[in-house]
């Protein structure tokens, strides 16, 4: 009869119940914290220290021979590539009825090489520094990026990733999913959802004692759902204790497009990296990623995303590739949202005028609509919200009267939840409850979008003001 | 100290070192094989016996609250969905300069509801049975589907797949990467690649007495890279295998357009589950997959496929809901080429006649090509080949002369990944090493597809009997 682990090679658990002293060790990678080496060669993200059913996993239709293939082709050589199903690229022509055009074809696993050249020049001239094509993936959307990276970076329970609290449910979905654990950190509502760094290392400390390695970080910038923006002195304290405490970063930064106010504007983690200089621009391992569902692109449905990859070993860039390998290549329109995006109409050519005017106007709609939200909130009965100072979001926490508590813990529902159930019914508007999020015990939120248009916003906010006003009457 | 697994509630391992009777049981899901229930209430899939991380996995964003504003909106209430960042859904209009239409929102995370019903319209058509629109989630090409499928069905490496050899690798990866057991079962190559079932029966046997439980069973019709078409009889052994052995079938069946003889027309295996009426009907647990990315259609980089889950537990149908929802949704493009390709024109509409032509000519020359490379291999010494009945493969055997052998564990390479790699390096002919696939020991094969252009046929031909013809006199 066989193990019912594959790769369990020594086996000594500590047993919680029992008290029994065991050793858990699979395949060499798989140990207690207190014995797991941290990095190996300067790096946390090591090929030797991922999740071992990302290293084991083989995928040969993308493997040896067509690297090799892809490398004599670059070198000039005429290909005929008969290694993968892959009809338009071998000159099939797509059916007229569903479409002409080219984008019928598997791009490399990692996005178009041209796109990829794209972004790489965008990130290029919004920070000053240089960055690498091969390095940066793209994907069906961001989340299957975020997903990617925290597949790889995640090889048990004993390997913790540092997550905001509220965030945004992606990460707690993808933690547990790949059987890791979240250690959260709390942001300070009182200081406008601000991340603390006092607060980070008691989240490390506390997490370390109880067995996790703390491998990730997570943050948000700007927020989702609780749209604060990260001063670049902010960023700095973070990236210091990141790399002090030998922790990837994982930078959300889907809502940098985003901003509605001009105090804090947008600053990569990449960039001020840069800025700080050695030992912090060649340490810091980055995860950075960004989308063309949001900003004033919100291409959502086309799902357009990526993932540049900084200081990252070339040994776990290549086993990040061939599991994107699997799903053979991120979608082509995607691709080119991201190219046109990243990519605008620049002062002279034909369509600068138009494409300037549009952004121009919604961005200026949005930072209007920001305010519109949070004023109403503020100015309701126990509702109280700091201002969206980016992303799409707000986040008002609500202080449920006894009696809420008492109806909501008679239906077996948490409080927010009763209560943007009972605005559901009551108006039609569909929100979520700050627990889905995560929110320091005892509070309660709930998120609304700042996306219906301007027109509708006043409808918006009279029909939750009404039920508001109604709702603490009925439970008073 | 914390226990480094979470959710270990008990635990009792055999340890296969130490001769220890141990018990090993992780969330109550997670237990050696024999005290394992194969099924719950007739299910196999059911959401108690699913992957524990996929059962325990939040994502509040699409949760209770959507799935009852949905329901609301049903209903014909209007409803504000202020719940996602989703700028087009609220009437954000797309920048002009990335794209006009109406493609820039997410849609349902199972895929647009009308796209849904016309695939469900489709497989009605097809096979005569009908078919359910909730049953059917849309993902960003099969790949996803299929992956979608197996991390919900695999829970440890106690959990076994059957998986045919040689097979597509998606399924090895992806087995490999949710910490399953691949259980292989060898297709007869003697045969033309046909599936035989004591071969499977003995394969199950061989899994079970190595302490696996054999949850699900891969098979792919027609065959990659094998080129088989099963027929409706060998399809009728199969299902009743699967429903005696309690196995969740998931029929990859992709290239069912792909068919290059006139014995066996494609069948479907839910027709054939229909076709054989009670207890059949409603017992098989029946996955089946479908892609735009093959067929005459070919468009892989727009990444759109699907799955048709039949007969699986409603509460395993939300849980893969859950999950699906941590991407949002399938790309939009490729969710309208679906709709395309399953709804082609009929006679009387406008474009019918262009379409049934280019669609019958593509048909017909694949068919020729299939011809070309498999009369090709089989002209060569050392080479023998099956016609490719269906797919897009062609999947020759090679009988590598001892010289080659030694040549290639020199290399540290395997036979097969040496004579790839020579072919390449002669005539830049790309194609894929057997052992890619997976096939018997001590034999060597080549994947190639037969989608070089008739026009380039004869000269892809050309370079590989030559490069082959001196490949053996270089190593007699």
């Amino acid at each position: 009869m066989s193990l019912p682990m594959r790769g369990l090679s020594r086996l000594l658990l500590r047993n919680l119940e029992g008290g029994q002293a065991l050793t858990l060790q699979l395949g060499g990678s798989q140990r207690h914290a207190s014995t797991m080496p941290v990095e190996k060669e300067g790096k946390v993200l090591h090929p030797d220290l991922l999740n071992r059913q990302v290293r084991e996993t083989q995928y040969a239709v993308r493997g040896e021979l067509y690297l090799r293939a892809e490398q004599l082709r670059k070198e000039g050589k005429e290909i005929i590539f008969t290694n993968v199903g892959n009809p338009h690229a071998l000159g099939a022509k797509p059916l007229s009825f569903i479409r002409q055009g080219g984008v019928g074809a598997y791009t490399d696993s990692r996005g178009n090489d041209y796109i990829r050249k794209e972004i790489a020049h965008f990130i290029e001239a919004r920070d000053g520094y240089p960055a690498n094509p091969d390095h940066i993936f793209v994907t069906d959307g961001a989340s299957v990026a975020v997903r990617m990276c925290l597949n790889a970076l995640i090889r048990n329970s004993v390997d913790g990733v540092l997550v905001p609290i509220p965030q945004y449910p992606l990460y707690s979905a993808s933690i547990s999913l790949y059987g890791g654990s979240l250690v959260p950190y709390e942001l300070d509502e009182s200081k406008g959802w601000g991340m603390n760094i006092d607060t980070l290392k008691k989240a490390v400390q506390q997490a370390r004692s109880e067995g996790k390695l703390v491998r990730g970080m997570v943050f948000i910038n700007p927020g989702n759902p609780t749209g604060q923006c990260l001063s670049a002195d902010n960023l700095k304290e973070l990236i210091e204790f990141a790399v002090k405490e030998r922790i990837v970063l994982m930078a959300d930064e889907v809502y940098q497009e985003n901003i509605y106010q001009d105090e804090r504007p947008f600053v990569s983690a990449k960039k001020v990296m840069h800025d700080m200089g050695e030992p912090y621009a060649s340490q810091l391992e980055l995860l950075s990623f960004h989308t063309v569902s949001k900003g004033t692109s919100g291409e959502c449905g086309l799902r357009g995303g990526y993932v540049e990859m900084t200081n990252i070993h070339p040994g776990t860039i290549e086993e990040v590739y061939k599991c994107a390998s699997i799903n053979l290549c991120p979608n082509t329109m995607g691709q080119i949202a991201i190219s046109t995006m990243l990519n605008p109409p620049q002062p002279g050519d034909p369509s600068f005028e138009q494409h300037h005017k549009e952004r121009s106007e919604e961005l200026a709609s949005l930072r209007r609509r920001a305010r519109m939200v949070t004023d109403a909130f503020n100015s309701l009965e126990g509702m109280t919200c700091n201002y969206t100072e980016g992303a799409m979001y707000s986040f008002p926490q609500i202080r449920l009267p006894p009696k809420a508590m008492e109806a909501a813990k008679a239906l077996g529902k948490a409080g927010d939840v009763y209560y943007c159930l009972k605005l559901l019914e009551a108006t039609g508007i569909s929100t979520v409850p700050g627990s889905g999020f995560g929110q320091e015990a005892g509070t309660f939120h709930l998120r609304t979008t700042i996306l219906p248009r301007e027109e509708v916003m006043a409808d918006f906010v009279d029909k939750f003001k009404s039920f508001h006003i109604q709702f603490m009457n009925d439970h008073r």
